[in-house]
């Protein structure tokens, strides 16, 4: 049986790239429906006479995408090696996301560190971005996710 | 015909409790399997062998659950104040979602202040609180939000 993934096999430096991602005017008014009805995010027409001249996807929309797209990366290779995370910093909105776009997720290991009181849990620092098909960042955020460590 | 609420409108200090919402499991397994399909989030029997000891929602979608419950509260009126935001600070999972809880958003105006180079657009930062059912917070977090100025 191969070894599991443990906190111990990542390492600083190392760059994720995700499968892209078309994101389709169904998805953005689905989501916007659910979890952020505003005119800008619902309705083409309504959002064609708003400051974004068109529909925009939610901003927890895309952030929750970036997400998908790192664990479609293979970080976590089976699954078993991710704990969870406390939080996440610095959160930006850099430039709407829109039916059309090709996304993707570029991850990188900014940091790795153990856990203060629990030695069973390491941290990872991601820094994330979301990248549209111009290569222009939709997103950027940083997230300690915590890990699993060897016995 | 009413005014429309405007960035002068709002005033710190003013709090908004939102409606409550019940999280069901069918919700988190269905948000787990778009946005962030590891296995605490997917599948009741695999989650409690995890550290949670059972299901527990995406920390993305608690962010967006309590994104829709500050609309829910009513703050934005008919919707047309809101244009938008750069982006989130510190947002904290302080304890998990699980099936069953139901789920207020609690918001508060902590600080307001103009765009520095456009003056339509006003910002009014939130401190966002994620609370459950024995008040105890889920997540928080804080945003600065663009809303319209009166012309």
């Amino acid at each position: 049986m191969a070894e599991r993934l443990t906190w111990e096999d990542f390492e600083v430096g190392t760059v994720y790239r995700s499968p892209t991602h078309l994101v389709t005017e169904d998805e953005i008014v689905d989501f916007a429906g659910r979890f952020d009805p505003q005119p800008f995010h619902l309705d083409p027409v309504e959002a064609a006479n708003t400051i974004y001249g068109g529909l925009i996807a939610s901003g927890w929309h895309m952030a929750s995408l970036c997400f998908r797209l790192f664990i479609d990366s293979g970080i976590f290779g089976d699954g078993h090696v991710s704990l969870g995370a406390p939080g996440v910093e610095h959160l930006r909105w850099l430039r709407p996301g829109r039916p059309g776009d090709q996304l993707m997720t570029v991850a990188t290991i900014a940091d790795k560190f153990p856990h203060k009181r629990k030695n069973s849990i390491g941290f990872i620092r991601i820094h994330f971005e979301l990248l549209n098909q111009h290569n222009e960042p939709v997103l950027s955020m940083q997230s300690d996710l915590m890990t699993r460590r060897r016995r």
